[in-house]
């Protein structure tokens, strides 16, 4: 039998990445085998770079490879909103939208008791001292619609309720361009419950 | 507009790859900065690895991270047939098999005037050397059963014939478990053709 274990190494090594399976690690890695040398050692170093570099933001607790993450630090974004977010590829969605100019806040996860997740596990307690400093007017609650987000949104809105803070979810309902006829139920129950007047 | 550049970068790398897209390698990136301190070092190492051991067998031009392949160096293989493919994932596809038992050579490419490929480009001269030195019976030209393939077969089978070796072509016909319905007219045909006595 033909074996290459180097090959098969890095091959293991994709193999563990999420979404790839075999068929695909085996191409990825002979792939790299074919791609330039300088074009491997920037890859190698652009993964210890990420990792060793990237870390929370000490105000948002967004990924950020700066002192403080570029929303945080920028001075043109509305301070008196936060939006609240489950993980930080939630905030790369909200600012693809362009309709967002408040600062965020990333939990990284949800109350979970099934999994044994608390209210302590995850970046509550740093939201709530955030908001104790003053200036904050508004949260917006967009942990997502499941179980998991609805009760990490429940518990959030009254524990900040005795500081007067404004708290609000993102309105859920049919997707814009979405189809009546292929809307699940729970999501067509919502939208006709949060019917708007016309 | 929330950046963050190491990652991104490394999101980029991961876009370069075959088959990935930007929202997988976005995910790829991500999964990177979740995985442990001593995984990530381990990944980058095996890249390193593979694009540094990894060479052409002297003897058979397959890939391996030996001084000689492990396939050229077992002594249990039959040493009078050499299997001609066109890549060292046709050798794996083979070797998955279990049917042959002989040698290998690995072509690296096939003869494709459209791509300005000629028979130099790939490793020809060095089968003819492997054949002058004696010793082998047979040769199977496993090339795809395309344009490309088929011409170098014919190529390379036109130059080995002075040397009084055998040369075989790989069957063509209906795969195992195939449908005659879902068959393409070529494969059938091919089928038809080269139809053996029961």
């Amino acid at each position: 039998m033909s074996r290459i274990v180097s090959l098969d190494i890095l091959t293991d090594c994709f193999r563990s990445l999420p979404g790839v399976g075999s068929k695909m690690a085996a191409r990825l890695a002979m792939h790299v085998l074919k791609m330039p040398q300088e074009k491997v050692d920037a890859f190698a170093q652009a993964m210890l770079n990420a990792k060793s570099k990237v870390h929370h933001c000490p105000v948002c607790k967004n990924l950020t490879d700066e002192e403080v993450c570029t929303v945080c630090s920028d001075e043109k974004r509305d301070r008196s909103v936060i939006c609240v977010v489950e993980n930080p590829t939630d905030v790369i969605a909200i600012e693809k939208s362009k309709e967002y100019h408040g600062l965020y806040h990333v939990l990284h996860g949800t109350i979970s008791p099934m999994e044994g997740i608390g209210p302590d596990d995850i970046y509550i307690k740093e939201l709530v001292s955030r908001l104790e400093d003053g200036g904050v007017k508004e949260v917006i609650l967009a942990t997502n619609p499941d179980v998991e987000g609805d009760t990490t949104a429940i518990y959030i809105s009254r524990l900040i309720k005795p500081l007067g803070v404004k708290t609000s979810r993102l309105a859920f309902g049919i997707p814009v361009g979405g189809d009546l006829e292929y809307t699940d139920e729970l999501t067509l129950s919502m939208a006709i419950e949060n019917r708007r007047d016309l």
